[in-house]
């Protein structure tokens, strides 16, 4: 029997991982210096095991409990409540405090908005400096330099003032030999950019790295990791998501974003106790931030709720659903202000469509949501496995090399294709594009006319030899684009997977989209097509890019609602939910066929975190009884009784025992259940009697309140220490399903839970048993005779 | 102590009040029949009490116990999962299992799209009959008929090929006395309609009238009401929807159309026993039908789910939330598929704007917010008098003159006033509209040029007359509005709150809205007007109709998210949320200053419903020994125990009590717990122990598993009833807060609670208890002393 939440085994591992770059090694250490399990064997030592922390309520990778954290914040608000009316500084503490919340979660939005808006501009600025710079104002990036020299028509080589590496080291002539120099050049930069974003993040904070999500959905249903949401992972984390997105390694910003959005949510928090010293009331304050996170990445704020509530968050009353809304509109009004991209727009990809959808499109439609499930299903298998073989073999101890590796790997495919060298955003937001009139790049080579004023200006559907081009280039930049995510997702800086996936998803729509307009152009007569307009511009090809992008990113994430209305937000109109939903619902169902989970559930259970996973339903038949500690043949309980137990038993028993919590009970004949101790408080409240009460070793502790009035003569003082026993455990039956305990562990946000059976403790739950138990289950067949 | 949930005084009045239209009575009747409080003296009397209805698991008017539920479920789903490699029935009926929930939902979709667009086709035909009638194609309404004759432009009057009713009955010239029969035609047909409406109602189904609303809360809460979402009352209420809302009636179709989609889903949860069986699992069909009403009645799939989500269901897990979202896009698809008013959108009102908004907008949008605020608090205090009033004088014996007296009123008083004549979703849809350049109404009366071709062909906005005639009339329509609403929200037809209300909103919102423009167009020189262009045309009043609308709609219902998003799914942009949102915060602070919830909340309040609201917070210090019953003072709890009674003990105690549900204790001394029996079960257990086992009256009944091996030889039969005893009962100490407690109810959707205290039975909480508790305390002020 275990009541410790000490991380497991592979947790362990995993943080050991972390601190191959240095901060974690630290933490890791302190945490196990007194949280571990290595038994103490001399009573003498344990002055020091009593020494713990009393200034924070749980340790470092602990999990939380939410009732007990609810109703000390109902209490405290009860108290301030009724203080208020006593002076004025109270009364001005009590609006303070109702409308902390308020407060916090517009500084949240603020600040959100703010970091958005500088890593977008930053970004994007450091991006085209692979490619040149603006010749009298470096700080512009190649579209704002052609467009201050009133040089809108730009092509991708650039306008006049703006100067590649070759045309600065040589002369503005364009031969093979400056190729070469703006490909070096592009290469070194990018691998210069990936090296500093790693070496900062192994300096400055390792928590830094990677998506964030896994860990936030960790935190966020009740586990503590001291310092993931600290001022240095969040500074380090805006700078290095810079350099990596600019670095053109195969990753966005948008999982980064939410971290940083976390970040601002926990140091804003510190200013309100209210929700600094509360981790329940924290975590309200995160699930706002998350979303606000989210609005800021894809210009979505409703799409950004429905994304915390979805997938992120644990607990969501209607509260934070108001908040979040609130903290993500503010946010993206901000970043609206700061108008990144001076398109008014929050994205980059954002579009308006006007020509509606066919019927039978609904067939390519899901098509591609076949191909977003499969996609997903081996994104998620390939990118396990490699980030298993990573941790299993040397190559862990070499972080800073592999992402160097990968950076010169990354830039030296990327250049010489022209959809792969851009920036992904910018990609995305061509493809999603429909041709205007005006567009001449290969992507939109159609045969059009500028003379005769009774036709449309738009491009037709004919195609020129260009398209044919495009498409063969887009074909390779799939296939790069997917094989580089899977070895870029989970390297050690900061790592978005939407960007990626969407701009495989959309390629792959793209091209879709692109042989069913030409089809209709060709096949005018078949009876689908019939009608299409002469021209045969029936076919929106961005939209399939769209429709693509959302079944890539369903296939990977398995988000539904938030990502339909993320979709939605980007485009104009209502009309193009249904094709989305198809894509989504049909990429769900076809990679939950391959795999269990999304790829941050998948994380999760990779890294072993205690994650209580409200999604999935528990199947198996099994009791409370199996569930609980200590199994049949165990030794038993490690208990604390109400009226016998000296000074001396209790520290003996609290220096040879790691457990957090001990039950109390009557005696320990009867069994019968008083509450629950915890290690903590009780260790404290020994220390005080000892200092203050002049408790020796043979007093005697009571835990109730019958404590007889004349005690023996001779006996040294006795101490009651009733008042730091928890008298409201909560507990079930030995007969409760195993299911129901699941439940109530989930609903509740449980941390522990005794077992009783006609009145007499039997065992104890903790979160770490039940995530033990569905561990253990999950490799058994639920129809199988074990547990029945 | 009682563990009877049979329903309070008032609720019972609430129902007698319905059971004036006449079924209802029936139903209270034969509820009290068998769960009434009155005590049967005789024990001769229990065989009659123990044959109760076998077939549904829960009685009318009795809270359901969810987590039974979902366990039942469980098991059902594991046997269905074990057994499908058995046959190929099996197997079949597994996929079909499986499947169930989104048949079911595509289905409800479906019907919920197909009733609207009957619904919204029949309601725009009947208003227009009020006016007069098509000549050669009667089933067209006028605007319809005036676009068959491609008389496009008709204005208020009406085109050639539609005939008022003065013009049928006399001739074609318009004069006083044609006036005069248009008027008596108009009144006349009103109150017929609504006299209909009326005698249907309480003909078919009196839970047919009211929004409905307050009870679908109620019943997905957990609460039975049999009959609520029978096909007689969808058929009922869909027929009388569309009469009241053409009678003219100041009410609208939004909540009568959740009620119908709740009804839809009802009956197509009869499909499948998965959800037919098991009150849980059906309430989430329900929660997406709920979603899938207010989408056809907005036009508004995701502010569909969001008021599903926000106001409506009380457990969403994702998965329904995902199930409403299709449920919603199914209703709308079908919908758009009939395309009621023929203009490609689904609600009358949808309007897309194109002038961007000015941040010193802000306070006239904000000022918008007050007013709603107010409005809406003094609207639910002006409404809920009424009702309370109503309910406790003889005007509650004359449904149906009332509801004539008050057609009879509004029909006389909205016809010489264009804007309360003409239909609410016409009037809304041309108030938020922004004036054409074609528009020669009243409210469009500005200046313009047809001329000049450098300028605009948009009116300017300078006013001419018919602008200030056009604001006195609205100004009116807007008293009439408020007054008649008050009045109409509460009557035996269905009736919705939100078109009237927006309406209100919108003329209130219209009205200050062309004041800011004519002050901006008269005062060209002041600061903030500086931005806006010669001709004044910086302000959109349409917007300002919309703000207002919400603003009301937010101080009525107090919804906050969901209001926000189904507004900005009416307009085109995101642009418009920042308004919006400012609107309805303010309009819910100032709202609550004055009333504690929103309409519905207070209607549930004022019906005595059993809903266990989770928004508010409950605060009060007290424990679960103060919930619990029995009180001190009060008699024992009613026990069985576990191994000395007798078949006569046991059959003496339910025919002298009246309580759901029995603990079962290891001995009266101990008072150990070992689990709950429910009445249903243990009756029909002893049933059976009498005609099958040859139980008699001095037969030991044994709950344990520790049966003497050798009985006393001359002995009768003793049997077991283990099996009927609920081993798993949910247990709470004495010790633990009541806010826990409700907490647990809340989150868990308990029914009963057990007590106890060292692992001994102190009492029983029920859902009731709970609930009464809050109540009590509601009147109390948290500071007092008195629970401390």
């Amino acid at each position: 029997m275990e009541l410790d939440d000490s991380p497991s085994e592979g947790e362990d591992e995993q943080l050991l991982d972390v601190s191959g770059l240095g901060v974690a090694t630290w933490q890791r250490g302190d945490h196990r210096r007194w949280g571990g399990t290595n038994r103490k064997e001399s009573t003498g030592a344990f002055q020091d095991i009593l020494s713990v922390d009393s200034t924070s309520q749980y340790d470092d990778f602990h999990t939380i409990d939410w009732v007990r954290d609810v109703q000390k914040y109902r209490n405290q608000r009860k108290e301030i409540l009724k203080k208020r009316h006593d002076s004025l500084r109270n009364k001005i503490y009590f609006y303070l405090y109702s409308g902390a919340g308020w407060i916090v979660i517009s500084l949240v939005g603020l600040a959100t908005g703010l970091c958005a808006g500088i890593i977008d501009i930053g970004a994007s600025w450091l991006s085209d400096v692979k490619l040149g710079i603006c010749a009298n104002a470096f700080w512009l990036n190649q579209e704002e330099c052609c467009w201050f020299q009133n040089n809108t028509a730009f092509g991708e080589e650039g306008c006049s003032e703006w100067y590649t590496w070759s045309e600065i080291f040589r002369d503005k002539s364009i031969n093979a030999g400056s190729y070469i120099i703006n490909y070096i050049c592009f290469v070194l930069l990018s691998v210069s950019m990936a090296s500093l974003a790693v070496l900062f993040v192994r300096a400055f904070a390792p928590y830094a790295s990677g998506s964030g999500i896994p860990e936030i959905k960790t935190i966020l249903s009740g586990f503590i990791i001291r310092g993931y949401f600290g001022v240095w992972t969040l500074i380090t984390k805006s700078v290095t998501m810079v350099l990596a997105v600019a670095a053109g390694l195969s990753l966005g910003k948008e999982g980064p974003l939410v971290h940083v959005a976390c970040c601002c949510g926990n140091l804003f928090a510190y200013l309100f106790p209210k929700y600094h010293l509360n981790e329940a009331k924290k975590r309200e304050i995160l699930s706002a931030a998350s979303a606000a996170g989210v609005s800021v990445a894809f210009g979505a704020p409703i799409g950004g709720v429905l994304f915390s509530l979805e997938e992120v968050s644990y607990y969501f009353p209607l509260k934070t659903l108001w908040r979040s809304f609130f903290c993500a509109l503010v946010a993206a009004s901000i970043l609206r202000w700061i108008n990144p991209f001076g398109t008014d727009h929050l994205v980059m990809f954002y579009v308006e469509y006007d020509t509606p959808w066919s019927f039978y499109e609904l067939i390519p439609f899901a098509v591609l949501g076949v191909l977003g499930g499969l996609y997903g299903a081996m994104f998620i298998k390939l990118n396990l496995w490699w980030c298993r073989y990573r941790k299993n073999s040397n190559l862990k101890r070499y972080p800073v090399l592999e992402v160097v590796i990968l950076a010169l790997i990354t830039a030296i495919i990327s250049y010489p294709n022209p959809y792969t060298r851009q920036n992904s955003s910018r990609l995305i937001a061509n493809l999603f594009k429909e041709c205007g009139p005006e567009d001449d790049t290969d992507l939109c080579d159609y045969q059009r006319n500028f003379t005769r004023v009774d036709q449309s200006i738009y491009p037709s559907a004919a195609a020129r030899p260009g398209l044919k081009n495009a498409l063969w280039q887009l074909s390779f930049a799939l296939v790069v684009k997917a094989a580089l995510t899977v070895f870029t997702f989970g390297i050690k800086v900061p790592a978005g997977l939407f960007i990626p996936t969407i701009a495989v998803g959309a390629i792959a729509g793209r091209i879709i989209g692109v042989s069913m307009e030409q089809m209709a152009f060709n096949h005018p007569a078949w009876f689908i097509f019939r009608s299409c307009s002469a021209t045969g511009k029936c076919i929106t090809a961005g939209l399939y890019a769209m429709v693509g992008a959302a079944a890539c990113l369903g296939g990977v994430t398995r988000m539904t609602v938030s990502l339909v209305v993320i979709m939605f937000e980007l485009t104009g109109g209502l009309v193009y939910i249904v094709p989305l939903m198809v894509a989504v619902v049909i990429s769900k169902w076809v990679g939950d066929a391959f795999t269990k989970g999304g790829i941050y559930d998948s994380h999760i259970e990779l890294n072993d975190y205690p994650f209580l996973d409200s999604k999935r339903d528990f199947i198996h038949n099994t009791l409370a009884s199996d569930v609980m500690r200590p199994r049949r043949g165990m030794p038993e309980l490690a208990v604390v009784t109400q009226d016998n137990m000296t000074m001396e038993d209790i520290e003996i028993l609290l220096a040879e025992t790691t457990f957090n919590a001990f039950p109390v009970i009557v005696s320990k004949e009867s069994k019968r259940l008083v509450g629950l101790v915890y290690r903590k408080e009780l260790a404290q409240a020994l220390r005080k009697s000892r200092n203050k009460y002049d408790a020796v070793s043979q007093s005697k502790v009571y835990f109730t309140n019958d404590v007889p009035l004349y005690p023996a003569p001779d006996a040294p003082t006795s101490i009651n220490l009733l008042y730091v026993v928890d008298q409201s455990p909560f507990q079930v039956t030995n007969q409760t399903p195993a299911s129901t305990v699941v439940e109530i562990f989930r609903k509740l946000g449980l941390r522990t839970c005794l077992v009783t059976q006609n009145g007499t403790l039997q065992g104890i739950i903790t979160k770490k048993d039940v995530l033990g138990h569905i561990g253990a289950l999950d490799s058994i067949h639920p129809d199988s005779m074990l547990y029945q």
